[in-house]
């Protein structure tokens, strides 16, 4: 793999988009060439452009570059969206009809039939949906999605459960981090020394997206998994990193050693040598008060998920808590390892109509 | 009713001991005269012996009050005790055995057999336990607790729907706020920013409480709820104010306005003029992002709990939230509206050895 | 007094308005009949615009209340303003021409020639100014400003130094809670364990009218004091209550009794039965880690101001801690206490063309 | 220079003493082969005894390494000391005269005449004191101090204007990190929703040692510089950096662009190739709201220091905000930067009695 893919990015200026650029600087196979954004923000230098709010610097090549129209035209084959949903439903489709691959972090296309939702440890078959989108044949483009912030480090603690286990009863309260909704989304009059138990639209996203992403390709589609689930969600103050009580009811009864064992051996990606997936994608806290946002969010690089105090539970069978970083493994993150998956598996080598110059 | 009830506090210093003296300074029937803690703190004036930690001036009478030592010799013979665990084992039984009236906040005794567990406007019969202490028969003093913080506020909203529909499981998720903990219970580098998803013993006081409280008093003993319960305990970085995400399932279906009826008439002292009970017990709040712990935990003067976001659950039948203030309804205030109903009952016209000068 | 002034808010959905709104409940003199905010808001009842954003509830009847639109028709003679200062620029002379007393909270016209700027415990004969104004004859109309929220806690600790030691020099460092910059203003992901040390032109603002407020009013017009003064302005993760560190040099030498007494003795509006004015409008604490926003803003209602932590200065001559509520002392109550002065003074007794209905 | 220096910790299991393990893993120069720490911990796995509550996993061999006692018996003979005041007192001449180099965090010693107080960049000269300390001649062993962690922002940004504009006097307000005070040293209910505007000893200790760390070497002993200073140290709710608004009178006249000069070329150490010095030990930032301590505080590895908002002070000449990182560069990291120095000196060169295996 001598020379990088070129990447654009669409919603650069953005809280994820930025961490989009944080992620990609120094990416073995990805470079960004192309940056997008609102009307307001095209034309001019991203540093100009953008109030970058991380904690390292901004890279000084991405500083200088000019901030593009959200158009295919001379945009990379390759695009990481990070749209609100509603702006995503319009703009994605484009992108993809005009030979781009759209590796999609936001809500819109996520429970289209034909678009796959798709966690690389999880369900990597998934992505052969895209071949049921009609922009595959037109012009090779197409879209593919990774789950809310919030779903994401449920079904990673849950799969290597299922598998071995069943589940059949899934009960998730989460305490979620302010990033989660984007630079402006949470004032601080709301959430300091306070505690929102709302975020719209998120309890449906999370409940529907963990079905969809444990269900089953077949044929032409997915079938969720046929198990009950219910979220509870809930906004606190905290930086990054979303934290979730978790119950669930199994359909074999497991001993804890052996939730312990199948989270301990869930390696899926092992020997893909993804620069993104984290060694171990579930991490164990044997302390009894972890894990913590604070000091558990960046395992893995931000990429794993943390669980811990398995227990009992005295409705469903047992319950535990489990942590995952929300603007890398539950947004740009999920979205460059699905595109590294894509990159190993062929899906990136597009010769679509708009993307000339990639 | 002339002359005022005369008051100890047991553990004065503390974070519900001061909360004590807050919400009886101006009391109609008790007049706090006696102020105990440990013997770093004994013959010091309060105000010296205190770190005084509320929002409103420590009362000028109560700053000049010199600290006795903790023994029931000159103590009245009505107590409210606010003492952790261990020291409150010990301590308690000997007030009560002196004759005193003991009304403790400390999880001690809580789950004894003979010991009422007591909320006002949920269990007022549960009280009938006092005369199962040998110290009643023998000085005729007593012990009575309240539950604990994070039970209170779940335990009130769900009597009323126990009541009419039956309960069958329960889930409880809970967000609970620093002072909790006392004062120096959660070190600020383990909550900045943070999620504790861990208190040590509270989900199992938890589950066992609420089931003691929703119990029925049959002879000489409380028969718990047969119901199944669940609690996940986490602390977040609030000030005062738990917030609790619950699910429950029902033994009789019942409506969404059923449920919310159950809650609007659950008015059980209506017109027993206890000076610290709410007119509204169980506050609905109607907006889709409430309660929330810093606007509404002052509701009824911090002892009305407030429920929101009634809707069904994918697991369980119906979820909401719950917001009590711990440490009024849920500590100082829950204690002093036992004492209250103990008033009203004649149960604190004690003939006690030790509590002559009350 | 038999019947109360009738009371308009303009911008009253905004978090100064709310607090207009919870302040002047059960006003002795003054009631709110007249609701107005932006455009987008016009026509609906007010709990219906509003997000109220207070821990005591919406009084039921300014729910009902329909907001108007921002005009002078219709509008009562007394206006408690609460517009960002771009919109009181060209909105507060519209009111005052149409013969309304706009008793305003914006920095629009603070430093106008012919605006009083007021703290009644300061410089209540600046209010000579209105006569200053063209408004007041042609219409009786007039305005009256009351200074920034970080300038009014600094100016009440200096005056009574400045009295009887004269001022030479003044050196202020600010740590502004949030509640400051309105519901919006600040956004959680920039202020959760964080500071930001930059607060738009508040630097200016806090030393310019801290010098205009020290002035002497001379004739047509008011001579500031002649000190030097520099502002550092920061923001920080509190809710509510600004907290300052101050240095001053004096122009004559005092001992720390002196400027205690000083402090302790600063009552001048004794006698005047003003209701929103604090017994003692400064209040000292001796503890060394006092005054602290959380446990000291709510002194006098929210309306005294608290000093602590007085001692000897490194370069200038003392230095001492100042805390004040800033949207109660340092906004809504700000103005509602300018109102008062101005009742006391007959100065409300306008025949406004507008005002037909007051 | 081959094999490592041997490096043991006094104190390893308290904050500071993490942050020694974690900066020190990977280390080029130094490997710790000793912890030690109260006797309470003596004796057990590192991992059991030290409640670790940085972000970063504990280090493997770290973790398994058994807590030593604090005597200098056995312990290597570099010695990173991060002990509380008091036990440094007592504790670090032992070691120094068991012929070790204590290298201290600590204020036990910081202004006594014979012990440099250094920070490389700005005083390195001043290391010449441990020739006075009697330990030297008799063991070989010495200590050396670092500044408190309020004082090393300040000085990192006085020192290049001190250097070529003189400084007469000095103001600086800090907003201070919880974790300045050790894990348990701020309660989160003194702290959430507040400021604290009080730090035992604080203003004196960043007083004495700023004009100490700016002093003159002469001979056998250090001459302060003659300035005026004053602090005023204040707590916020931030979990790591402090932050300080700063003023100051200049002997000579200096332009702006002067004195972004001259924090641009500060680099005295640059071409020592000191493992732990940032290349920019002063970083500029142009943003009118910056820096702040969540986004700055990490830059060249928590070792620079950053500065902002230079603008003219209406009460001496200049006024900016600086900002470090108060348990890196004001703590472990400034201990690692001295111990470097001291090694590229030859100094750590010891043959001293207790340090035999080393």
């Amino acid at each position: 793999m001598k020379s990088k893919y070129s990447i654009g990015i669409l919603g650069a200026t953005g809280a994820v988009g930025q961490r989009f650029i944080q992620l990609l600087e120094n990416h073995p196979w990805f470079e960004v060439t192309w940056l997008a954004a609102s009307d307001r923000s095209s034309g001019k230098p991203y540093a100009e452009a953008c109030k970058w709010r991380l904690g390292t610097p901004l890279p000084e090549r991405i500083a200088r570059m000019t901030v593009s129209p959200a158009e295919p035209e001379g945009a990379p084959k390759i695009i990481f969206a990070a749209l609100d949903a509603a702006i995503a439903r319009e703009m994605e489709p484009k992108f993809a009809d005009a030979g781009c691959a759209v590796v999609s972090n936001s809500s819109a296309y996520r429970m289209a039939a034909n678009v796959p939702l798709v966690i690389p440890e999880i369900n990597a078959d998934h992505l052969h949906l895209i071949e049921e989108q009609p922009s595959r044949r037109d012009s090779g483009g197409y879209m593919v999605t990774n789950p809310n912030c919030s779903t994401i480090g449920l079904v990673m603690a849950l799969k290597p459960i299922e598998e071995r286990f069943g589940i059949e009863q899934i009960f998730a309260a989460t305490m979620q981090a302010v990033s989660g909704a984007g630079y402006l989304g949470v004032p601080s009059m709301d959430i300091l020394g306070n505690v929102i138990p709302y975020i719209a639209s998120e309890e449906e996203k999370m409940e529907a997206e963990t079905l969809k992403l444990l269900g089953r390709l077949e044929g032409h589609t997915v079938t969720p998994l046929s198990a009950k689930v219910t979220a509870h969600c809930n906004r606190v103050a905290v930086e990054d990193g979303h934290t979730e009580s978790v119950s669930i009811k199994l359909k074999r009864p497991a001993r804890r050693e052996e939730i312990l064992a199948a989270w301990a051996e869930f390696r899926p990606l092992a020997g893909q040598d993804l620069p993104t997936a984290p060694d171990q994608p579930i991490e164990w806290t044997p302390q009894p008060d972890r894990p913590q946002p604070r000091l558990d969010r960046n395992r893995g690089n931000g990429m794993a998920v943390t669980v811990g105090r398995l227990r009992p539970c005295g409705v469903l069978d047992w319950k535990f808590t489990v942590l995952s970083h929300n603007t890398i493994r539950g947004a740009a993150g999920a979205a460059i390892l699905n595109a590294e998956l894509l990159a190993s598996l062929g899906k990136l080598e597009l010769v679509g109509a708009a993307a000339a110059h990639a």
